[in-house]
């Protein structure tokens, strides 16, 4: 076992942890990042398609409020270009398609009236949630206690409304609302923004997309970062004593003051602590599981649906695939169409062969798109609940109950163990400028303690 | 590293763990139980008081109802003998303390009334829950959305009565009814046969206790299989191979046909598992937490409560301590009162200094008992969240949405690798019962699948 030793040791190279290091580098500390897979990334993924292209089957969108993650992008380089946002939508409710322009579907008046009151009053609600501590919003208590699928239930009058919000759950946590704490749904509508800035395109979170993928972000971050980044290398065991901590990995063992642990709270409760951590935090480990969601792409030889007037995006109350985007590369020369299993879907179609997911997925597609679609030249998809190192996506989402009890426990340190990842962020948690944002946080934490190895303490609950 | 090759592999000796080796063993299979502790036991944890006897700082009651554990107790040589439930009861409200004979409270008769048919109506759901699929009842999904908060405030009219079914919630799940799934409440009240036995001490699950503790069943299990069972041998990985599998613990590794894991689902998933467990089963394992309780035992040189006429027993829904029993050991010689810290109230003063907690479950028994309880001779406590092998206690419990969409993960056996604990237990689920049905049951399909080594495929989702 190869032994080092360094200032701080991060644990995970993924958006949070790298740029935890970036700002530690850019301090003056010694830096190691220990990351378990064999490349750099975490929750983004490039994906090069069989004729070239890049696509991500991972996270991909970044909008134009999310400053942090733009201003990242333009340091490094990067570009962006908009997300295929041209011609007409669909919607799709109880067998029945239409087409339409802008955010709104031509629907049933009072259905669009009880979806709109009732998203008014979320996002009132949300605004009351303080980001930094959601459990001291005026009424947490009673938010906490009770379901998101509870609150719809009670909140909405047609099956329309509830069947919308219900996809716009899953389209947003990846989980079902019966999983998810009214309160957790309103910290994360008012962290990203608003309902609208949720769910949009333009001018919403799914506004752009990185030239070359995602996850160029992080690998240019680990560029910059060089050899401090060990790649291959799952981190096994964080043991603290007086002169810090160590931090033990398959290979290679770190010497450091203080750890940032950049994963997501469910794997980071999978790491063996020495002394054991606080009841409080494994608590929460415990409790914060990942959502469920399966990416499809579907390619070919070009974007057809362009040519009859169509964005290519979808939105649909019966799925499987219930929502769908064009998610052709920058460069063009394909049509790539993608399609999110999500929530439940994700765990039904996430149980069968990939051969029957892929007659689910395209059968969405050619209902939606017609027969062109039935024969894609390639077929591409990711199920993040099969990924060990994540656990699911696309965040750690919490049940009822959680925050108003042990929510502190997300940030708070550990004696010289720091907590970062997107989950941890207070703007735009589980989006990639989250992520950011939340490495940073944590890297300012660990400058202001000191680096001093003597001032590690050792964990005291 | 030592190795070892055997039939089966058994994680974890808790009574589950042990129940299955033994029933292996009398079958005649080669089995090795690897133990983290150094010791036997799991969640059944004996403790010697100062001057002797012996009290329990872990799960210590068994019911007339619970079959299995009673017919083991006979089988190994052990005794019973019955909670002392003699004299009055007490029930505090609203700073208010009353004596009561019998079950019931001398309340107001129309929150007595309310109770009643909130009940009633708890028990007349939970009898339409299937044990073996309680995803299969016939309103599992609407039961499945809402928390048992969300129920209670929905079906009961007076305060009194909320408060009641809180402190029920804290006393038997160790959790608050905003965690819990309506759905996992149901199936346990079932699991458990019905309210009243669930929490009542004459008939009910807190009747009986062992003689000498209740960790002698488990330290006689573990004498009978002799060096089967391995301590200090916390399990780190299980590899799964076409030859079946190894699994891997700090200083010994077992190569075998199957191995049987019989811990907490949340302990469960913090092994690492090659190849990777399916994607069903891991999230189960991110979802399922335990409870929090802290037991907090005080010791006098006699049972003084018993000559004032007082059972020992309170009910308070005011708190920290909500629940009282007297604890006295077999022998006699000592008075113990044992106060629960559950739920909330154990985060809450599971945070602060062991001082302060005594301070605040003494006041609370001085409170109840009057001033000769304010000078113990001993004070006891097992904070079970700080207990890194059990994660907490008493059981592992379903927050909403996870039972209807992965609730068969709990019991599907991944490859070669089999799941016991009492949480996967059909009756008695939660209770030593179920910990020993649990492990038997699992011992069976082992059994029944064959200990070829050959047999063992490879993990397929």
């Amino acid at each position: 076992m190869r032994s080092t030793t360094t200032d701080v040791v991060v644990v995970g190279a993924g958006l949070s942890g790298l740029a935890a290091a970036r700002t530690l580098v850019a301090a003056g500390a010694s830096v190691v990042v220990l990351e378990a897979r064999d490349r750099v990334g975490g929750r983004l993924l490039n994906h090069e398609l069989a004729g070239g292209g890049i696509v991500e089957v991972g996270g991909q969108w970044v909008g134009p409020a999310q400053h942090r993650v733009n201003a990242v992008i333009d340091e490094l380089g990067l570009e962006r270009f908009p997300t295929y946002d041209e011609g007409d939508n669909q919607f799709e409710h109880r067998g029945r398609r239409s087409r339409y322009r802008g955010a709104i579907p031509r629907v049933n008046p009072l259905a669009l009236a009880d979806v709109a009151q009732a998203q008014a009053r979320l996002d009132r609600m949300a605004r009351h949630v303080p980001l930094d501590a959601p459990w001291r919003a005026p009424r947490a208590t009673r938010w906490d206690a009770q379901t998101f699928a509870t609150w719809i239930a009670r909140n909405t009058a047609t099956s329309l409304a509830r069947e919308f919000f219900t996809l716009m759950c899953e389209a947003v946590f990846s989980a079902e609302p019966a999983e998810l704490s009214l309160l957790h749904v309103l910290f994360y509508l008012h962290s990203g923004g608003g309902f609208d800035a949720l769910i949009e395109t333009d001018g919403g979170a799914q506004q752009d997309r990185v030239v070359g993928g995602s996850q160029r972000v992080a690998q240019r971050l680990a560029e910059e970062l060089g050899d401090r980044v060990v790649l291959d290398a799952p981190v096994r065991r964080i043991a603290q004593d007086g002169d810090g901590l160590v931090v033990e990995a398959d290979g290679v063992a770190a010497r450091a003051a203080r750890a940032i642990v950049a994963v997501p709270p469910t794997i980071a409760g999978r790491i063996a602590y020495e002394p054991a951590l606080p009841g409080w935090r494994d608590q929460l480990t415990q409790r914060m599981a990942m959502g469920s969601v399966i990416k499809c792409m579907a390619v070919y030889d070009e974007p057809f649906w362009r040519a009859e007037g169509l964005s290519g995006q979808v939105t649909s109350t019966e799925g499987p695939v219930k929502v769908v985007f064009d998610n052709t590369p920058s460069t063009g020369g394909v049509g790539v169409l993608i399609g999110f299993l999500e929530g439940a879907h994700a765990r039904a179609l996430g149980a069968v062969s990939v051969d029957e997911r892929r007659a689910a997925v395209v059968g969405c597609f050619t209902r939606y798109f017609g027969p062109r679609a039935a024969t894609p030249s390639e077929y591409v998809e990711r199920a993040w609940a099969e990924e060990r190192w994540s656990g699911g996506g696309y965040a750690g989402m919490l049940p009822p109950g959680v925050l108003t009890s042990i929510g502190f426990a997300l940030r708070r340190p550990c004696g010289a163990i720091h907590w970062a990842g997107t989950e941890t962020a207070e703007r735009f948690s589980g989006y990639m400028d989250g992520a950011l944002t939340a490495g940073e946080r944590a890297a300012r934490e660990v400058l202001a303690a000191g680096l001093d190895r003597r001032v590690g303490e050792v964990v005291d609950a």
